[in-house]
């Protein structure tokens, strides 16, 4: 991995993924106490940044592979943002998902042209197996959804444009917080900003119990979640970092961040009251870290992303009605 | 008001107000068998379009003048881009609301510096005169919101970033629907197109009940709604068009289109769902009709405005859960 790659994977996505704005509220900075600076990649096709990764991999594939089709495991995003690019290419799309992935990312991925093939994931049903008897069977390529190089060259296009962004802002000094799950967009931004940007530090932040990436990082080796699979988050519960991601992470971040549950609902009412936008909660970890961690984090402006907005009407419905911002 | 005024408020603002990119969505090109192009003003400073006219006044204001301060009359949207227009030039603004405004809306006029007067809408307090006397007391320069031309310039730089991202889109005729209350957003817009995207037609679309300005336009001289005040899209229940901004768009748009509230309801859910952007019922009206009247729209591509977001949560909530959307 190194930036000429990841210059490779921008020029392949140019006019293809949207280049999402950097936005800021003065609400939220009297909060935070800093400037906080907002990338919001649930303004991104399929609402999440996966779709970069998804057209990054899919246009670097060899045209008589790409002809045969992809396959994909994801609870959601990475589904959506690789259905999406597949259809965009023209080629078919295998997605295995488990059968209790939100019914919103089911729906989507199958509307965008995804072939879904639903798995038990309490039952023990393995996805590889399946997945691998269809890539054989198809001579489908296998898409990652972090620990693939041009998966992560095409997550740090979002790296450019924030060192871009950032820069015209005047701002050259800042830490950068990113929703971690497997990391793949975590050690993209990081591989961009430091060729691009190198006054900036990127932190993974991470919802309470699903902290593995934070731990990792502090002890210098991976290690895994061992509560439950399920929780709030559900876009970035991964049970470890990935074994291509987290040496980069390793070498390039700083320390990860830790939110609960109830600062990441808070961090979605002030997103739908301040940005007008609709993180779900594994995107809203980063703002809940920026607004509610603030004495962790230094500098005198922060940069974060809001990584993908697939959440329920019901769900989001519900978290605005408990809160109340004043 | 010609496209050089146009073209100065554009770089008078240049820096300050935000260019918001143009979204589109599959799933709403699906429903609306054309193509669906969205500038969502909802991401704009203060939650509308409305701080663009608000800087652009403020700013071309005389230094003397500036420095004394400013007035405006406002049921929310302008409230809050005047207020936050002179605390970025840091000048006083006393703005005069109606007491039944959304809270929220006051609320966050009062944070961005707005010096908040409310009078009694029902009582027969007349914000004229409450207006005049402040004004004349401090000599204060009275902002209107859509009658006056250095707003209407400035609203209309929403229309010269339609004509730059339309372009970057190969999309040179199209029509153009305009959330419509005063006829600020909507003249303003068809000025610049006029100049920079002559194959684009603007077309204002109000809430059903409070359809004046398609009914001036028909009927070629200024009509009056004669319902109720109040409705669900309060950022658009002006009673008339305005007498500067109806010559223009009697000149330079196409009929008016009229959606129901249900429509409105119905396009806030989508927009969330698909587009990860939270309209409020005003500035889901130009969605609606391109959703919702398809029929009455022409060409394989439609451009829209959501012009702002300012919505109560618990509205926004109760809208969400009330839906079924598929």
């Amino acid at each position: 991995m190194n930036i000429e790659m990841i210059e490779a994977a921008a020029a392949r996505c140019a006019g293809h993924i949207r280049k999402t704005p950097l936005i800021h509220s003065p609400f939220l900075d009297e909060i935070a106490g800093r400037r906080v600076w907002v990338k919001p990649e649930c303004l991104q096709h399929t609402g999440s940044f996966k779709f970069r990764g998804g057209w990054s991999a899919v246009s670097a594939l060899a045209p008589d592979d790409r002809a045969r089709g992809v396959i994909a495991f994801s609870s959601g995003n990475h589904a959506q943002g690789v259905a999406a690019a597949a259809r965009g290419h023209g080629i078919p799309a295998v997605i295995v998902m488990p059968r209790d992935a939100p019914q919103l990312k089911i729906d989507n991925t199958r509307a965008l042209g995804g072939d879904v093939v639903l798995y038990d994931r309490a039952g023990g049903e393995s996805r590889e197996e399946i997945g691998a008897a269809l890539a054989k069977d198809r001579g489908l390529t296998l898409i990652r959804p972090y620990d693939e190089p041009q998966v992560i060259a095409g997550q740090a296009t979002t790296g450019l444009e924030i060192a871009e962004q950032a820069a015209a802002e005047g701002i050259t000094r800042a830490e950068v917080l990113v929703c971690c799950g497997g990391g793949g967009l975590t050690s993209g931004i990081a591989l961009a900003l430091a060729a691009r940007a190198p006054g900036m530090t990127v932190r993974p932040v991470e919802p309470e119990g699903f902290d593995d990436v934070t731990r990792s990082l502090a002890t210098g080796k991976i290690q895994s979640n061992l509560g439950p699979q399920m929780g709030l988050c559900d876009a970035i519960l991964t049970p470890q970092p990935g074994t291509m991601t987290f040496p980069i992470m390793s070498r390039l971040c700083g320390p990860g961040l830790v939110v609960t549950d109830a600062q990441v609902r808070e961090a979605m009412r002030l997103a739908f009251l301040r940005l007008k936008v609709t993180p779900e909660p594994g995107g809203a970890v980063a703002l809940a870290a920026a607004l509610f961690h603030h004495d962790a984090i230094a500098g005198d402006a922060v940069i974060l992303t809001i990584s993908g907005g697939n959440v329920d009407p019901a769900v989001f419905a519900r978290i605005l009605s408990e809160g109340e911002v004043a």
